[in-house]
């Protein structure tokens, strides 16, 4: 199999979470969102959403979306789960591994603040502000959601990483980006802590990719 | 199970059509978002995500996101399936469900348009042109993902309603409302056609709810 990433990508950084989670081992290729790699006509030949991540696998099938990708890895190499048994504690996780991937990244990614900056005449600083407001509508959101819930353990589900945690760590490192106050989200915060220690996110971290730059 | 919803909410419509073609007959119960009756503090004490739907189980456990509510009533009630069988397939599936779920609805919903007309001094017209903008991009990924793939077939995927049927069809609707051009894509216009002949679409459009305003 082979991921076609980039490091600094949400949805790609939550595959390579997984992938080292599950000890799977793929070939990794890089797609430069800023220079708009991933709109060339032989990338949207492979995935004509234009988006990363996409996962090819040996049969030549590409899949793509983060969340497919996690469900398709769940399904294929089960162990150790992303998800628990449970159906209602299963849809928990889901939940609120949705509130990143659908709540806030999508309306905080490259191709929105481009356009702010182009039709509104955003700044730097303006188009910040913007994803600022949005992730922590979201992570207020995300901190009600785990703070008093009893489920909650180390991770944002229990003791062991779930795909909630998958997504909401890559979030994070965004949220560091535009300068979210951090200290809102004691819970998350928590959880981010008991993540990072762990090799599998620790290595999934844009810094630590091939195709990393300052 | 009771459902909060809201006739015109996109996420709730993926739910009700879920439940019509599982045959799941629930109470029904609608927050109204342009009233901002989402953020009262008794329903932010049953979804602090502040988002409908809402599905509260006989339990009284609560359930929230629509794609996770929807993975949930496939686990609990499999017949008739929304996901093919094959892991591929199942991927393929939650891929193209998620265009709608992730890439387009969170970017031009209530909030986000509340948002324009407030910090950028959009009229409902340039309220309009962001969201027609956000939907005719991810409509362009939608239909060159399905237009050539030998697995489309009436619906999204071979000839029986997905999850992607169910998170495509609230968004044309929406779709409607923003006066994006649909001639641009007939594949999608022509899986629409085929989904609103089906009974339990047909049911679950707004218009048809108990809360239904003109």
């Amino acid at each position: 199999m082979k991921l076609i990433g980039y490091f600094r990508s949400s949805a790609a950084f939550r595959v390579r979470i997984a992938l080292n989670l599950k000890g799977i081992s793929v070939e990794h290729a890089s797609r430069h969102l800023r220079k708009g790699e991933h709109t060339a006509p032989d990338y949207v030949a492979i995935n004509p959403q234009k988006l990363v991540p996409a996962l090819v696998l040996d049969s030549g099938q590409v899949l793509t979306q983060s969340l497919a990708i996690l469900e398709y890895l769940e399904e294929i190499h089960p162990a150790p789960p992303l998800l628990p048994r449970d159906p209602v504690d299963r849809a928990r996780v889901r939940s609120l591994a949705l509130i990143p991937t659908a709540d806030i990244h999508p309306i905080q990614n490259l191709r929105v603040m481009n356009y702010l900056r182009e039709k509104y005449e955003q700044t730097e600083e303006g188009a910040f502000a913007w994803s600022r407001h949005w992730v922590e509508t979201g992570f207020d959101a995300y901190e009600a959601s785990v703070a008093k819930d009893p489920k909650t353990g180390a991770f944002s589900h229990g003791d062991q990483p779930t795909m909630a945690d998958l997504c909401l760590v890559p979030q994070i490192f965004n949220a560091g980006r535009f300068k979210v106050d951090m200290t809102r989200y004691p819970t998350i915060r928590r959880i981010y802590d008991s993540c990072m220690k762990h090799p599998a996110f620790d290595a999934a971290q844009p810094a630590k990719q091939p195709d990393a730059e300052s």
